[in-house]
């Protein structure tokens, strides 16, 4: 294509050995293509968080209780949380979504309301919400992921339980064995992980047939994640790039791009998170993350650390010199 | 030791899963050991480009002629290479050093003269340089890594043929084979490749002793590798973190951290480059670089990338909220 070709001679041009900035070159070549244009924008991005809780966590299936959910809302609140930091050092906007927190409205200045219910329900002894409530939450996200006029936005949650949710939201989307995706999440280990294990089983077998994507979230997923799925296919339809996170922000992804054939053009991996399950998401959609820094926090904090690279690649295609530009000799062997 | 203790305390206590930020907790850590302080200092950072041209580039080791090492100096001067975007972007100071560049003097306000001579002399045939010069050269780095008042300082480099220079220093300090740490540099590839290995096997055939740091910058280094040691040694001296850039920089680590033990505990490593024996080179230091972009460009340009990780690090251990001082329930699985 042209714009495929044009793309690559304004790259190669510019002062360096080609392809001496790897993934950086990528990543300009992505937003590149998601925006249209050989000169694109990229100077402001929003973290949106969204919490809920999962009837799942009533389960044992964590390292801590399900109400640290509506305490770390609080924390986002008062801007004590990672992602905060991140958000403020990085310069991105943050905004913080109730998607389904236990214990009703917040009524926070800080805290956007968009809650489906007080959490799903156990997705062991049925679906973890109701149809009805999954075609909310998925509407509350496009509105979401479509307004405004940030460049890019970046998808970070909170919620006690959402890796046993997105581990299955995986498992049954991409087909990779239940044992390659359920990890320690928040710091489970032995028995407790053991039980995880068991628990996810279990709650699979429930179901026999072959899902697709929507029913995927109605049966295992969490209304922040259902919300998230939103926000991608929101921010896809006006033509938004997309940070995408760890591990549960992945399993909304999967499930954006199984219901959108345009969502994989924009999103951009953030990181390989050290929840093993993430890199066989990040495979099964053909991820090349920018960072491996063995985080396992979620909340959008590898989004806030990945958004200068993003923010840097563009520059670099924007703002470097050519060589022609520099009068810099090219390469002669 | 209690530092140390009070240390770990202060980062499990974060409103956060126990190690759940990874390598970002890992560096806090380091700047506050190399601060002395669990409340390190980390807002401003200096990169410094050191420039210099190299006799070895007459002998057909790397794929851009010599003259673009001057090219580039006027590059970064107007503003225009893949250095002075990221450091714009991510909040850098920079500052570009002629350390020996041929062609003499460049007369311009953002170029601070600092030449040892116009470039150093083959190596296949000689010592690159005279000890008398490496004095020089190391005294004039130590100086600009002492100064200023940044938190933390970004080496950089730019000289056509510096891989070749950088390859040998690093065969010499770690015992290395020269196979494992001879590699395409700006882009050198077959006829090309084989040729740069021959020339600098002969190279170091030359001097079959034992060498200590010194003889072997002497023998093998450029002007900007020695000031860049220089500048490693000046920053310790004043309790500074150095971001170490790529396969380049990490060759004055190596000669730095062999000349004062108390180096390494200042160094934080940006990214681990393309050019295969950077990662060697790492290992001997028992180094976890920050990123794996595929970077094989040098001039800082990792370093600049990975600032904002380092910033964003050291926030996290100031300004997050710890579990007390957010109301939040700890871990009970």
């Amino acid at each position: 294509m042209q714009f495929d070709s044009d793309l690559a001679a304004k790259l190669d041009g510019k002062t360096k050995p080609v392809g001496s900035l790897g993934r950086i070159e990528a990543v300009a070549a992505r937003v590149a293509r998601a925006q249209g244009r050989l000169d694109p924008v990229m100077k402001s991005c929003r973290l949106v968080i969204f919490a809920a809780d999962h009837g799942i966590a009533d389960e044992g299936v964590s390292a801590f209780p399900a109400e640290v959910t509506r305490q770390m809302v609080l924390n986002f609140a008062s801007g004590g949380a990672a992602s905060n930091v991140f958000a403020r050092e990085n310069g991105l906007d943050m905004s913080v979504v109730n998607a389904g927190v236990r214990g009703g409205a917040f009524n926070l200045p800080g805290v956007h309301e968009a809650a489906i219910a007080e959490g799903t329900k156990s997705f062991l002894h049925g679906p973890a919400m109701e149809a009805e409530q999954l075609y909310r939450a998925i509407q509350a996200g496009k509105q979401i992921g479509a307004e405004g006029d940030w460049n890019a936005i970046a998808l970070g949650e909170m919620g006690i339980g959402n890796t046993s949710a997105a581990a299955l939201i995986a498992h049954r989307l991409t087909g990779a064995p239940l044992s390659d995706l359920v990890g320690r999440g928040t710091g489970i280990s032995g028995e407790g992980l053991i039980h995880k294990h068991d628990v996810l089983r279990r709650s699979s077998a429930r179901v026999a047939e072959t899902l697709g994507p929507e029913r995927v979230l109605a049966e295992f997923g969490g209304f922040e994640i259902a919300m998230m799925t939103g926000a991608m296919l929101g921010a896809v339809s006006v033509g938004r790039v997309i940070l995408v996170d760890g591990f549960i922000a992945t399993s909304a992804a999967l499930a954006a791009a199984a219901m959108d054939a345009n969502v994989r053009d924009h999103l951009v991996f953030s990181h390989v998170s050290a929840e093993p399950g993430h890199r066989v998401m990040l495979e099964s959609l053909g991820a090349l993350p920018l960072l491996q820094l063995d985080l396992r926090l979620g909340e959008g904090t590898g989004a806030a650390l990945a958004w200068p690279l993003v923010k840097s690649a563009v520059a670099m295609l924007n703002d470097m010199a050519s060589f022609a530009e520099a009068g810099v000799s090219g390469q002669e062997r």
